[in-house]
């Protein structure tokens, strides 16, 4: 069995914690790998009774096993759960799940851990309590030294990687270059080999304008930018396009291509949460760690009353323990 | 019952003619209008051979009823099928195509067909032609003498209009300007009231911007014509928006909205083609007169083979039927 996967408890306040104790009530998981909470023992006890669950949130150190009915915590905070408030960030939580980040790191550097799955943050209220990264995966590249990163969304069905991210509509055009592109085929192609264990992956690349700007009719970013970067790659990875956007993700959904690489942020996103609204999963590539996400926020509307979906979160654990298995297999 | 629908039979040599008898073979079609074919008795005799049907095109003139177990064709051609190669459009077969949306609009404007359903036309071989339109609803605008006129994206759970189409990437921001969305939104208000009988239409409009620009920080163009051009409509319609594109589809298709404005083409066909690739509808808005038409083009590659799929048409009637039925009751 690969070492423990660390559930990092994301905002307190949010719904992180009760998504956690509703996924660990599914027992088949542990049979892969023992995950453990990154987290505060008080709040994960006031979430189980909340719930009303049987389970127990109990204190766990590095190299302990786990005790059937338990929910192991290597605890990095001791709120005041007497004054918390479901869906009300104050500094302290936001500290607190800064630190919860700061651990799992250290811990997978230190071969405690080999992955680290995370539950929700509000960037704001990390900004607020002076915790300065525009989000969770920055602050995550900066942990770890990385400075090339990039957003893999994954499902069952699809998998999308963007080029551009929070980037507005018009500034894509003279965003996209050729060297970005062949960076985001590469990297792409290291974790569809390294990661899902696809020793010659099936790329494709959407082009951006209507039916890929028809020969140059409609734009002509596939001819001057798309197709050079395409030529220019010397992987082992099978490329092609570009192709039109408004099928290239149907085709990727129906089993054409490992992977479609997306232009832009809706490119992507529209058609990847028109498939896995429930249960997509957001992969890093580019860290050194192996770090999965949710696909959601903190939902502070309704945190702390049991209605939270735990989809995403399952989905994420189960390819946390997928890509841990993997790497050391693959061996890459 | 309704006047007769027309159905336009598209290119003579591309998969038009094969739907149209694969169509007829659904009896239960017939039974809420009289589906009249416009097009060639000959090319329509030679597929139902290919395809080994039983059914008989027979030559129809206005007013006739229809036979069972016949295909009443509104002759406007006699090509000569001896020299005709599947998926090789001429001269010849180009003129007659042009005719038969011709004679559909003529039918209608005299009363003789309620509505008209366009199977697939080349615009190339159109050109080739000296039938100078950019594409078959340009055509149809100017048979009508209509000025404006979008596109809706019909099917039965979802239904987007588009405020741009064909046009670059890097020119939506520059094109996008609050009268033509606020025109945007009183057409598909229209329509959905009299072709959809939806007295108090929900309309979404989607954003452009990655989470519709979070306040400004990914794009502006939420705040300076989205937002301006739903505050400037004075209509009926309950309007919403603007709403991060990567979910406004997704709540479409789930039931919150009657349709969802895109600002973009693929805005709007990456999630639509999700959802209806098979059978999707467009239909014209802005036109005098009703016309539905298949969602895909001639697909010369497969033509004459028996292998094309007639789901879009079979839709596209249906819905001519329920326009017609609803624009009669209705009765705006």
């Amino acid at each position: 069995m690969i070492a423990p996967i660390a559930i990092t408890m994301g905002c307190p306040v949010g719904i992180g914690p009760e998504i956690i104790i509703r996924l660990f009530e599914d027992l088949s998981l542990r049979q892969e790998a023992l995950p453990v909470i990154i987290g505060d023992l008080g709040v994960l006890r006031q979430t189980v009774a909340m719930l009303d669950s049987q389970l127990c949130p109990v204190i766990w150190q590095p190299g302990q096993q786990c005790v059937p009915g338990t929910i192991p915590v290597f605890v990095q905070s001791n709120l005041d759960v007497e004054h918390l408030s479901w869906g009300r960030p104050s500094r302290d939580t936001s500290l607190a799940m800064a630190k919860y980040i700061r651990k799992a790191v250290e811990g997978i550097e230190l071969g405690a851990f080999s992955a680290m799955v995370t539950c929700p943050i509000s960037k704001k209220a990390l900004n607020e309590a002076g915790v300065l990264f525009p989000g969770h995966t920055e602050m995550l590249a900066e942990l770890t030294g990385t400075e090339h990163f990039r957003m893999m969304m994954a499902g069952d069905q699809l998998r999308v990687v963007l080029v551009t991210i929070h980037e507005p509509l018009s500034q894509i055009s003279s965003l996209l270059n050729v060297d970005e592109i062949v960076d985001c085929i590469e990297m792409t192609a290291f974790s569809l080999q390294r990661d899902f264990a696809i020793s010659s992956p099936r790329i494709a690349l959407a082009g951006i304008n209507p039916h890929a700007g028809e020969q140059g009719m409609f734009g002509r970013e596939e001819i001057d930018i798309i197709m050079p970067a395409i030529n220019k790659y010397t992987g082992v990875a099978q490329l092609s396009g570009p192709w039109p956007p408004d099928t290239v993700f149907l085709k990727g959904r129906d089993g054409a291509f490992d992977a479609v690489i997306a232009m832009y942020h809706d490119q992507g996103l529209i058609p990847f949460k028109m498939v896995h609204f429930k249960d997509g999963v957001n992969v890093t590539l580019g860290l050194p760690i192996v770090r999965t996400s949710v696909d959601h926020g903190t939902a502070y509307d309704i945190a702390g009353q049991g209605k939270a979906d735990w989809t995403s979160l399952a989905a994420a654990w189960k390819l946390a323990v997928k890509i841990s298995v993997n790497r050391l297999q693959v061996g890459l």
